[in-house]
């Protein structure tokens, strides 16, 4: 069927939409893919609605190629299943909830880990039964705090979500290996740059899981990568840790001290003064020596509010981002006037280990950095106004109760399994896939009978893909400073002919060559306005089909134009046999 | 690609859910298409989702064809449109509401009139961009007051909804049309009887609208049909009026008169006392000849409660569906105790128009069946315990406040157009199209400018499919005592191949030739399991699809058996050219 822009329900915009933060945003919006309808909610139009349905399929025909089995399930969920597991309130206000007319309360679907757990709990019991995985495409909701950038991050999002069931881990491994595959097609097919990189599971849970991540400048995640290969998402970084020193080689470590260390209630002030007051010999005092506390307010599920202190080297921040994602479902709150006023144990610029720990007088719990092994020296806080203790010794001097992933990650930082130093890039989260261990199936009571006859609990997998996102990620990464420029598995039609010119003979060729193209299965857009070349050629750039075809003066000549929209190249085509000639670029 | 029933998730039933009512519910849950989830909400297992993206299919198929474009809107929405058109409140608890983190107020769309027209307002503002017909398939919800009958009346389904959008009323009515000849396309092609009926057009409004019901006896919906082609809703159905006399036949009536009638708190009491004591000289009385006098109270939807009698000729009961779809948005309630305790100038069993009307001493709204005209005779309350007035006429000796269809509706009943008597069935509303005319376009100020420059309200139609419903209701006609049967277009799979027996050149042939059949495009379930061929017989008639497959003893003797579902014909093949053969009956 051929399509005409007179027709079709479409109408491009000169003027970027007033919150387009990004190109995708932009471009979806102004070449009439998609529309706004409320914050982080969005209308497909016909254009968008035609890529979706692309990505869906390509997500589909590999899903099905792993024997993988759609189905579709409810978005809108009884909430005692997501109360069962915790995940009601891990998710808190991050999902959307009502009440039905009789009182009972529901949630609109962020993932349907519990769904499907008691779906295949009701039906399967045995072994025999296994594996399986199931997957469906469908609409999902989460109450985000900040919607941004169109349909990158929306509240009302459609995502493949897939789940696998094993009677053990040698067969989750299986089922893990065969959707990480797949997906690894399916992004090889939406054709972007994308990394794989380890991942924090967040209110997911499970024991590990991995990101498939749109490299794109504008993504808002950050992972890392090295030379050797190891790749995380920042948030999942692991620090490569020093080697801690021996209890001898602690003995031959000075005494610590404390010194009078006045003004100097940053990092780079305490150094200077400790350069100035206390010089070491072998080299001066850097940032790098200092141990930074920094108090932190967690605010828990249940509501209930704990202070902690994270110890990192002065030389680095505490990254938020990653800080939050360890402390996940715990949210991460400023540490206000009026703490500091409950907690006089904390002196405010000069806090250190003496005052710090759950075995200490404050109570307060305290975590460092990676970095801060058993053996190193540190200058810090004293707990007392203007003074500082000097070749503090982890392990010798004071015991952390833990570590914490919280510090910044740099560029050039060292990769945790030695394969190299980090580069820093940004990217979309585009798959995520879990190993979701038995937390689900345990909370919920599925098991089946093994081979032994012995109830044993299931093993699951969760996959995610974001559909509608990958629409954005795509267009994140083709898109250029006149438009979309689709590929051709994703462009909602493979050719728009362009009639550029008043007469009749350039109608009649270009209706023709539309039906002899469509009758070749090729999907044409024929721009049949009665608008000027000028304007249609810019629509044809902002709305990104991969070939365009001009119809216009050539014809007396026996010629019409081919563009290519990507490469900008044009080539005349001889009339006669420009429906094979044009059918052969597109089957490329 | 072969699926096989080892690996497919499904699991058949032997018992009935508890709560099912009608076959398809039965059905659709035993062979494992659908799993309940919640009250009213369902999931779709592999094999019901193939039967709902087939009718999906069917329905795209003829959408596009007449021009309609897709497109997908949300469902969560805004809920400010819909308080600008009414329906919010109208709606009422019939729709599910929520809340945002921010305090924002949403619903989840029921249908999307409002969100539509706002987007085509957003986008278009010209009579050239017009005609237009965008439609979506989408999940819907209703919080219905009593789910049932599994994915009949479900609180979330899925829906095909259009909209059109003309400037003028010639232009809509062509869009009418063109929707109203698709539909008879789909459901020509699901396979199903169905009548088209004059509808209410309940809290959608618009001016007139038309329903396509599945004929089925477990059927929500009453319609009529006569011979002479009219049809309706029975909550639609138009009473015919008999002629209003003249006011020179009214002179010549007798005058009215009250006489003591005690005991008669029925009409059967009361016409055997009107018989014994006033008897008429032509005939006996008879229960049409009185006027029963019903009092109701509605609920409007601001709360307010008002009460409302009805008069009906006292041989029909009043239907209470047929008055709740009048009074829509407004539901109707019991008149109790109380309430009549607190409207004293109701005498209970002898209420008449004397104590009626907006005029009247008690002020209460008196609205009669359209069959009291001017000049028609009653027998009917007095307003006083056991007493009666006779030949009280209507336009003579009472004026009621209007009209109102609540008579039940009976079998035999002449249609309103005089094309005979109208014959009574049920059904399932499986389309509904509605003539809205400006109502929304008004409401949310859709104008566009016309020819001359002018700008003119836009004329707009919806028209709806329940898609899932629509796999229910094929279920509810087409299955049998042994379990689903569908029609090929439907059907999950074109052939089921039962391997009846444990032989390996029984496995390895009917391996071949599902392959052989794969090849040839025929969508193939195999049952490969480990179970008795009386239980995989079972199973085949209980999952319905068109054609069974047995390969098993007869194999030894070069035979297959082929069987029909519907017909239950077997008939045997021999091996050699079996999968052309059923190739070719697949095809048909």
């Amino acid at each position: 069927m051929i399509t005409r822009m007179s027709e079709l329900f479409v109408r491009t915009l000169r003027e970027d939409p007033v919150d387009a933060e990004v190109p995708s945003h932009r471009w979806l919006v102004r070449a009439g893919y998609i529309r706004r309808t409320a914050p982080g909610i969005y209308s497909w139009l016909p254009l968008g609605f035609r890529v979706l349905r692309n990505v869906e399929r390509i997500v589909r025909e590999e899903m099905d190629a792993i024997g993988a089995q759609e189905v579709h399930l409810p978005a809108l969920l009884p909430k005692e299943p997501y109360e069962a597991t915790g995940r009601y309130a891990d998710y808190g206000d991050n999902i959307f909830t009502l009440t039905d007319r009789k009182g009972g309360g529901y949630l609109l679907g962020p993932t349907h880990e519990e769904i499907f757990t008691l779906l295949v709990k009701d039906l399967y019991s045995s072994y025999k039964d296994l594996p399986l995985s199931l997957y469906q495409i469908q609409t999902k909701y989460r109450d985000e705090q900040r919607p941004r950038a169109g349909i990158l991050r929306g509240r009302e999002f459609v995502m493949k979500d897939s789940y696998s069931f094993d009677v053990d881990d040698e067969g989750f491994a299986k089922s893990y290996q065969l959707h990480r595959d797949a997906y690894v097609r399916i992004f090889d097919r939406l054709g972007f740059e994308y990394a794989i990189v380890s991942a924090m599971s967040g209110a997911m849970g499970g024991s590990a899981s991995e990101e498939f991540l749109a490299v794109s400048p504008n993504g808002e995640d950050t992972f890392v990568r090295s030379p050797g290969g190891y790749a995380a998402n920042v948030e999942a970084v692991r620090t490569a840790i020093p080697e801690a020193l021996t209890d001898e080689q602690i003995a031959a470590l000075p005494a610590a001290h404390v010194e009078d260390t006045p003004d100097t209630p940053t990092i780079d002030t305490l150094v200077a003064v400790a350069n100035a007051k206390v010089p070491r010999t072998d080299r001066p005092w850097q940032a790098s020596d200092t141990l930074k506390n920094v108090v932190v307010m967690v605010r828990h599920p249940d509501g209930t509010r704990e202070p902690l202190v994270i110890g990192v080297p002065g030389d680095r921040q505490v990254d938020l981002k990653r800080l939050g994602a360890q402390l996940e479902p715990a949210e991460v709150e400023d540490f206000t006037e009026d703490d500091f006023a409950a907690h006089p144990g904390l002196v405010r610029g000069y806090i250190g280990p003496g005052a710090l720990g759950a075995e200490s007088a404050t109570g307060i719990r305290y975590l460092v950095d990676p970095r801060v092994v058993t053996g190193t020296r540190w200058v810090t806080g004293a707990n007392e106004p203007g003074r500082h203790v000097f070749d503090l010794v982890t392990g010798r001097d004071f015991t952390p109760d833990g570590t914490i992933e919280a510090a910044e990650v740099r560029e050039g930082d060292e990769a945790p399994d030695g394969s190299g130093p980090l580069r820093l890039a940004r990217g979309i989260e585009m798959g995520h896939i879990f190993q979701l261990g038995r937390k689900y199936a345990e909370a919920l009571g599925l098991k089946v009978l093994d081979a032994n006859g012995k109830l044993v609990t299931v093993t699951m997998g969760s996959y995610g893909i974001g559909v509608s996102r990958a629409v954005a990620a795509v267009a994140e990464g083709t898109s250029d400073e006149k438009g979309l420029c689709w590929p051709r598995e994703l462009a909602p039609f493979d050719v728009q002919i362009v009639v550029a010119g008043k007469g009749d003979d350039i109608t009649a060729y270009a209706g023709d060559l539309s039906a002899a193209l469509d009758q070749a299965g090729i999907r044409v857009l024929l721009d049949d306005r009665k608008a000027s070349p000028g304007v249609k050629f810019a629509d044809a750039e902002l709305m990104g089909m991969p070939t365009t075809v001009v119809v216009g003066r050539g014809l007396a000549d026996g010629t019409i134009e081919v563009r290519d929209r990507r490469t900008g190249a044009a080539e005349q085509l001889p009339t006669a046999d420009a429906a094979a000639r044009i059918t052969a670029i597109v089957r490329g």
